[in-house]
């Protein structure tokens, strides 16, 4: 049996540095509020508004540290009260998506890109996929129990020795499956 | 292949007659908006707002005809912003369920139970479920495919002939999964 833990993640935004100025100001650094389980990353004392024409959704959740490119992770279900199409995407592949207005205390912008609905996968190391025998970039299954059980397919293996082992889902797909932060999950291959 | 059309099910509310009246006005008769695909159900013109100590939602569809118990479906995802604890149940199973208050044009009550999440189920005849070989409250699991494609197990089968043929899942299942009403899917046995 190949037990993995569940992180359920809820709305967020990766923010990079000349974004974190616009909406913080000049100089700001990022407080941590919480490290989360993948080693370096931290959720963030600040949160944002994002905004559409159709709505709005406030306090959402800045994770640190800065990346190289703003990155918006909302459900389908916030897609839907916002109004914006966003798709399903691996973190980092956000070419093509539609963008937001962002709003800080200190300034707000609109990026032309960058939401996303990210495809549900599992970090792991490279000693990880070898146990498992997964390679990065597989797509595998995944199985949940208990009344609300079923089976995830389409679920992206990736691979670096700096990650921890920790399943990715959002809170649609936590909800679906009646899982939370914590819980475990069996690998199907 | 044995294929299902699906019909996503947002939150919404069946009321008795009598929380009918005390909501919208003695002698009241709800209005249809919309036949549904179950024969005679309909989506009512009127909407009620629903709401706890934590907050609150407004515009929640009453589906019609008027039941003999008042039970308000949510989603997981309504269950965290509202601050209330509704289990998975199938309809009319709303015994020792959570409470809440329902606020109407004409009047506001609370309900001592009645919230659940429903649980994700089939609709069909005696002739179907002849052809799919299976029974009236067996669990089956169903096929989803695409870029969210999954299996969802546990799926409850219920017959009866004034039945029409069509998998019932909450906003949070189709959004984990990708689906819209009309979508099909393929049951597994």
């Amino acid at each position: 049996m190949k037990h993995i833990p569940i992180g359920v993640s809820n709305r967020h935004i990766h923010l990079k540095k000349e974004h974190v100025e616009q909406l913080f100001g000049e100089g700001y650094e990022l407080k941590v509020f919480k490290e989360l389980s993948q080693p370096g990353e931290f959720a963030a004392e600040e949160t944002v508004t994002i905004r559409t024409q159709k709505s709005e959704i406030q306090h959402v959740r800045i994770l640190g540290p800065i990346r190289s490119l703003t990155q918006v992770e909302i459900s389908k279900t916030d897609s839907f009260a916002l109004g914006v199409k966003a798709p399903i995407r691996s973190s980092g592949n956000i070419e093509g998506t539609p963008g937001i207005t962002i709003i800080g205390p200190r300034g707000e912008m609109n990026v032309d890109h960058g939401v996303i609905i990210a495809e549900r996968h599992i970090h792991m190391t490279t000693d990880d996929a070898a146990a498992f025998g997964v390679r990065d970039g597989q797509y595998v299954s995944v199985k949940i129990l208990g009344e609300r059980g079923l089976i995830f397919n389409q679920v992206l293996i990736r691979v670096k020795d700096t990650y921890a082992l920790d399943m990715h889902i959002d809170t649609d797909e936590a909800n679906a499956a009646g899982l939370r932060s914590g819980d475990t999950v069996e690998l199907l291959l």
